[in-house]
């Protein structure tokens, strides 16, 4: 037997290799099937394969050392695409086993995997970028409970099964594509108020309560939310892409009005990021990280949001301007007289010809002219007062046809016609184009660069024999540009839709003032922010769900060897 | 010799091992030796040695494959402090060299080290945890550009030396205790205003802007900035607490008022966080993250404000009520008629009976009773308006003495009461208690939880024998009850102070309204939030700040064997 005796012993007596007698322990250690060996007629595979473990596990001790535990392999601060390598998923046996369990949480009727619900938890039909043919979820899933969402991903993240989280369904980036299959996570059956705090001005509600539904919830307590963005959107989607919408300008975007947030992490953790307070300098500012993370960093199960009282005294006033330059500059000057308006819309002369054509729902005769439309409120004289100061400012900028409404129903009727822009435009771009397709477009630009971004932007489309209608939020910068297209036209609306994006940035601005980034402007993202900020996303990311199940590909790249190719 | 051909004819003769070929691949690379040494008389240490190695890195590999490269050895998505080891910082030597080339950036007229400057770096004297006597910088350095910055940041990254950030040094929750001694880098070179747009009402400014300064600087614009802290405090500071001041009611806080930051990161990476819009849907909210992280994420060098066009007709009104629910009714009543108003504070009694004592500034003679401050204004007709509705609430709510002051002197000295209340209670303690110490403290609720929080924190500091005086931020639900004590009821003091703590969080509050976590709220945050957030944050902090170098030991616990004792 080759005793540890007779092992000691012989470390003692190698005498020229002195100091390196780990060197010989490990050499007497391996030699010990030599020594053995000799005696015996059978090699000792038992003990040839303990070293070789044994000094593996050395190894691989040492690494997970130098690691310093938890951190980084690479001990920089942000992540390179070229530093990681791809994500590995379930496979399909394993997303199978995971459907299994999730089934057992929710309850068969709660997964769903028939075709038109996985082609509703991928596309839409404002999407421009679409889903390839196999981009769908493996199963549609409808939690009913906090509970019950952190156990799905739970099940999700143990056999590494994607997940995309999904409410209203109504981005139009490519948000919830599901590149890589996966669960499709539906947080619509969270769909409660579930207390309201007159008092502090605060609504505690689940991801699957809309906005508009929200509204109505609201209005006999005289409050509202403020975001307004387009209709179907539910709070899950709306903190997910920090979306805004006309009230921004007075109310701000969703990063001004969620206090709190629960998020379910990719490992199933449940976070509470605040508490009530309307302030907090508590720790870091996760609320603020998870607004506008586009499902990337977690599923939001419950929100704790701001409310504003809804104005008394509020009119709606019209004014045309012959150059949008003009119309930008009656904002700006509104702006710095300290005049609060509760939402300020351009709707450029496109828009309000194609408006003149098809004549609106009919109630009023609409000037082909730029048109800015303001919401004014105010105590009974003060309103007044801003009533007149706006006037003043219109007219000394070479504003005309100005009306104020005070009647509800014209109100309702003006702002309406906004509101319902995009289908008036789609209405009239098939008149002109049959085939006609659209690709809605949203930047946003510093207020005092928006006339050369909006003549610029309207000349280049034109230039390219294409059609456009321009409506903004112009108290924010933030304008839609509709590009309308022939069929055969394609590389041209992309070429001027790219041009748009540069020409955004090339002007301080932003690819996405509302929209987010999704699939659809990942590819700008860099141009405006430099390789380091996303490259920090990228880290924060990988701290947060290091298997990148949360909606992947979205927003920035996660795999360096990505080959999708994008469908439009 | 031992030949590949005769290698791998020996494999595939090993019958009895079958699928277990790697196994008997690696026995036979290792009887290699036993083969050779039959025929040879010394042992081949070398070949021995290199197959120990061998599998000893294909240990390491394996390890770091299975960490999915850039991946947390965890692959969760939160970080417990046992989940860490303990951070280790440069040697002493190691620290002399990074300073010795960090010398050579920013010349050695900008690296100092007098005791003073070392004190002034690690305390102030609203500070109420200490630095124990080690806990000095080994050296400041005051870099004097972006770039600078940057490479003085890569120096202690290099060195494994721990920084502090420090611009106004104001903060008083032990913000820049160097705990781990290093380098402070003191960024109040940077004091330059970059940019103004007024047209966008925005202002791009270095770290080491006043707002003070940044105040007079706007005046001749007409335009104001909203957040309005203690005197001294810089934008530096101020992005790092998310600060706010007595116009949070209206103007918000630094993450309503800051649109992008340039920061340095642990590495020395420079990130732009944003373009200059007003709003973005561009990514992460990389802006949001930083506001509030006090300097544990990364070196603020540059931030675009938003920018408020300074009210006209602005007045200042008062009003005494005899009980404290009175005046927090009277704040809710108001902002529920959807009243602006740019400030509302509140005085209690407590510290309205030291304002009588010590006669203010001696221009007016103050009653005892809580007081309500406010700021108003409004369009010409409009603020009549105004004043008109909140005479009529505050009667409503049994408010009296109720005064309007319009004259700008008489304002000045109204508001200059409140804003040097501080002094005014710290002077009038020490006539109560000869070595009076104070404890100022900072939390927030919903304001509907306002006067239970201030009636039960009174009585409970009454009833240990101390004294105190409140104010508040009542339209934020933010109070700071000052806690007077003599020396030796040091322990009476910490166990109120802790009982307020935990009396906030029993009322869905915060730790922090205003002033920040530091080293004195840590203990407090994960009972506020919960473990899971705070391992988040950790995890976060992790990911960006792997070696730990940033502002250490701040916000929450970053070392598993820390022993620090705090001193206060």
């Amino acid at each position: 037997m080759y005793t540890t005796g007779r092992f000691i012993r012989r470390v003692r007596s190698v005498k020229y290799v002195g100091k390196h007698r780990w060197f010989s322990s490990t050499a007497l250690v391996l030699n010990a099937p030599k020594q053995y060996n000799q005696n015996h007629s059978k090699p000792r595979y038992g003990l040839t394969t303990l070293t070789a473990v044994t000094n593996g596990l050395i190894g691989w001790f040492c690494s997970q050392y130098f690691n310093s535990s938890d951190s980084s392999f690479l001990q920089t601060s942000t992540t390179k695409i070229t530093d990681i390598s791809s994500p590995v998923y379930a496979t399909p046996n394993e997303v199978s086993k995971a459907i299994e369990e999730i089934t057992t949480i929710t309850g068969p009727e709660y997964v769903k995997n028939s075709a038109g619900e996985l082609l509703n938890h991928s596309d839409n039909s404002s999407n421009f970028h679409k889903p390839n043919d196999n981009e769908r979820p493996d199963m549609v899933v409808y939690p009913g409970s906090i509970e019950e969402v952190a156990e799905v991903v739970k099940v999700c993240y143990k056999y590494h099964v994607p997940m995309v989280p999904f409410s209203g369904g109504t981005s139009i980036e490519g948000h919830f594509i599901p590149t890589r299959r996966g669960i499709c996570i539906d947080v619509s059956r969270l769909n409660n108020v579930i207390a309201i705090h007159e008092d502090d001005l605060d609504v505690v509600v689940q991801p699957g309560v809309g906005w508009q539904e929200l509204g109505e919830y609201l209005e006999p307590y005289g409050l509202m939310f403020g975001p307004d963005p387009g209709p179907g959107a539910m709070i899950g989607g709306m903190v997910a892409t920090s979306c805004s919408g006309t009230n921004a300008s007075r109310y701000g975007t969703m990063k001004e009005n969620v206090i709190a947030l629960k998020v379910v992490l990719a490992d199933g953790t449940i976070v509470k990021t605040k508490n009530r307070p309307r302030k907090s300098s508590s720790g870091y500012n996760l609320t603020g990280l998870f607004v506008g993370s586009e499902g990337t960093l977690g599923i939001v199960v419950e929100a704790t949001l701001k409310l504003h009282v809804r104005p008394e005294n509020e009119v709606v006033a019209i004014v045309n301007f012959n150059a949008v330059g003009e119309a930008a500059k009656t904002v700006t000057d509104v702006f710095k007289k300290g005049i609060q308006v509760n939402a300020v819309e351009l709707m450029d002369d496109r828009q309000m010809k194609c408006f003149a054509e098809m004549g609106g729902d009919g109630t009023r005769k609409w000037s082909d002219k730029n048109l800015l439309l303001f919401k004014i409120s105010g105590t009974k004289n003060g309103l007044k007062d801003n009533l007149d100061e706006i006037k003043r400012i219109c007219e000394a900028n070479n504003g005309f046809n100005i009306e104020v409404a005070t009647d509800e129903e014209e109100k309702e009727a003006i702002w309406r016609a906004r509101k319902t822009q995009l289908w008036t435009s789609l209405d009239w771009a098939k008149k002109v184009i049959p085939d006609a397709r659209s690709w809605p477009t949203d930047v946003a630009v510093p207020v005092s660069a928006l006339p050369q971004m909006i003549s610029e932007t309207v000349k280049d489309i034109e230039s390219h024999g294409l059609l456009t209608t321009v409506v903004g939020h112009v108290g924010d910068g933030n304008i839609h540009a509709l590009v309308i297209f022939p069929k055969d036209k394609l590389s041209d609306a992309e070429t001027v839709v790219h041009n748009m994006v540069k020409r955004a940035i090339s002007y301080e601005g932003t690819v996405s003032g509302e929209h987010g980034v999704g699939i659809g402007k990942r590819e700008f993202l860099e141009a405006e922010l430099g390789e380091e900020a996303v490259s920090t996303m990228r880290r924060i990311k990988m701290a947060l769900d290091p298997l990148r199940l949360f909606n992947p590909d979205k927003i920035f790249t996660i795999d360096p060897n990505e080959d999708r190719v994008d469908n439009f």
